[in-house]
């Protein structure tokens, strides 16, 4: 089902003329940091020495999750569409920082545990009613994947269909981070001690349970499927403990880079959307604008084995797409130091002795 | 001449109900991270639940300095001049950033050694034709030190009867980050060599002899006022190695917490500015909030004996106030959070079991 996805890399001809325009505007070599990495790298994805994110969008998916009969969350489950209805009404920090960037924001409905009503600003693309819980057996069926797949694949082409050219993608989901946790170990081999975090805020007992529910559950999988994980090709892996909207995610993230658009990934969750996203397609990779080094321990190896920058440090550990809005004026800045400020020459400024 | 500056302290009494108000949004405790402190500090500043940060303004202080004449820059004199007309341009990154945040942007000639023309953005309060070579000689009159923070308190003035409620620092000078380790190495005693840093740009021995042109000027002004600097007054210490723009954005500080207004502090310069103001008035330190941790090196030193938490860290090395203007949609994210999020009352969401 990944054979649709034909990743081709950011261009690599106009690095130079790209570097030359960056190193001559009217400020010390470098002197703006990441910003001129940033820049680098939406004209390179762009192809173009005026990159544009002027249109961007933000897309949270939201599912539920079989797991969390495991007692691995703070909050119960029904504070998963009563957080989508804050979403819609305005209320939640992702609302309101959208609001604020004027960044339009879609919710998908991928798999929330009960029906929610029509709204504009809601797609409904519900695969089913939660997953299954992976502790017991597999999370979902090779069909339901391929929804998932296929609901961020469409959602990220009506965004670029309406020109929008830089995606922010956020999620909701109870127990999410301990999918996400799941499906870390499961790629990169790291324990769950070290893949387990505190979420919306466990103690060093609920962390522990944490980790011991994944352990188990990849035990299980390993001992149904009769492959050590190692193995495991990605629709297995997501198959036996994924979850909806990281995967649908995912989909996005690779329709995105397959479509040449700049994505900016949020926290944890999403970075491992990226992850699984990249044992996919390695080259969606290069797409992707890291937005913050969010509170959950394991973010933080996450991001150093992408060997990501992220634009924030704020101690955030919200999700919803809120860390990837908050970066999102830091990348206009990159994109409008390129596009406005003057060179040495236009502005007669002299340079360094 | 510091004893118009009487700073009261920000809000005590309403610390309560603030912290209240954002327990209470939905979000898990504490989710927001640095965005709560700073919607706490903006709160108890303002005296309100409401904090507003929709009127900020930048003004950028610049001037000259005669210790250039002893080779501490990579870039001539004749840029000071040259970045301020890129200013008034709208091509230097302060302006491109400014002109994206919609903060009104002014700049304040309070010693550039040529004459300026009129300009709408420009503000003449020119204290001479730039310092004297603080290796040399004291760097300035008392009557010259006077009129620079008169200049600082004055456009902190203008800009707050204005309805500015968020003031922005930047400077510009050519010399001035060996101007800003001269006064910390006098101010905290430590050692140039630990002060001094690349600036623009400079070479290890381009940096070590920045340290040895320090060493010399501290020298020389123990001797001429018979005094070692730990015993220093402010006064004495301006007047022996400060700088205009430097002392002028100290006096605007001092007059923004005065005024109960909170300001941003931009890169190195300016925080060596609100050092120097808080050896003058020690609460002027509660108003301030740090955009970003430069790639100076002295400057995470000096940060952290402020106790700082600094919003940004890109590695920018620019000044200007292009720090603090990128940081300022996060402040703005900060209040809008605590303005516009519902709380889990509201919303109607499940609070953590």
């Amino acid at each position: 089902m990944f054979k649709q996805f034909s990743i081709s890399a950011p261009s690599v001809s106009i690095k130079v003329d790209l570097q030359h325009k960056i190193d001559n505007k009217t400020k010390p070599l470098g002197s703006l940091g990441q910003l001129e990495s940033i820049a680098l790298q939406l004209g390179q994805i762009q192809n173009t020495l005026m990159p544009d994110v002027s249109k961007p969008a933000m897309i949270v998916f939201a599912a539920d999750h079989g797991v969390v009969e495991q007692g691995i969350s703070l909050f119960p489950q029904e504070v998963t569409p009563q957080m989508v209805m804050n979403f819609l009404m305005g209320g939640a920090a992702v609302s309101v920082f959208c609001e604020q960037h004027k960044a339009p924001l879609r919710i998908v409905d991928v798999g929330v545990k009960v029906d929610l009503e029509d709204h504009p600003l809601l797609s409904q693309r519900k695969v089913a009613y939660g997953s299954q819980d992976f502790s017991q057996q597999a999370a979902m069926s090779s069909a339901e994947l391929a929804m998932a797949i296929e609901a961020g694949v469409n959602e990220a082409n009506l965004a670029i269909d309406e020109g929008v050219n830089l995606l922010m993608f956020g999620e909701m989901g109870i127990g999410n981070t301990c999918v996400s946790s799941c499906m870390m170990t499961a790629i990169t081999g790291i324990t769950a001690q070290q893949s387990a975090g505190r979420g919306t805020g466990l103690d060093n007992a609920g962390v522990s349970h944490k980790a011991q529910v994944i352990e188990a559950s990849l035990q299980r999988a390993e001992r149904e499927t009769g492959q050590a994980m190692a193995d495991w090709s990605p629709e297995t892996l997501a198959q036996q403990v994924g979850g909806f909207e990281i995967l649908a995610m995912a989909g996005a993230m690779l329709q995105s880079a397959q479509r040449q658009t700049a994505f900016v990934v949020d926290g944890f969750i999403c970075t491992v959307a990226l992850l699984f996203a990249q044992k996919v397609a390695p080259q969606v990779r290069e797409y992707a604008i890291f937005a913050h080094q969010s509170n959950e321990s394991a973010h933080r190896i996450l991001l150093d084995s992408l060997n990501a920058e992220p634009i924030l440090s704020l101690d955030l550990r919200l999700g919803e797409g809120s860390g990837a809005i908050l970066s999102y004026p830091l990348i206009q800045s990159a994109s409008l130091f390129l596009n406005k400020m003057a060179s040495f020459e236009s502005a007669g400024v002299s340079g360094s002795n």
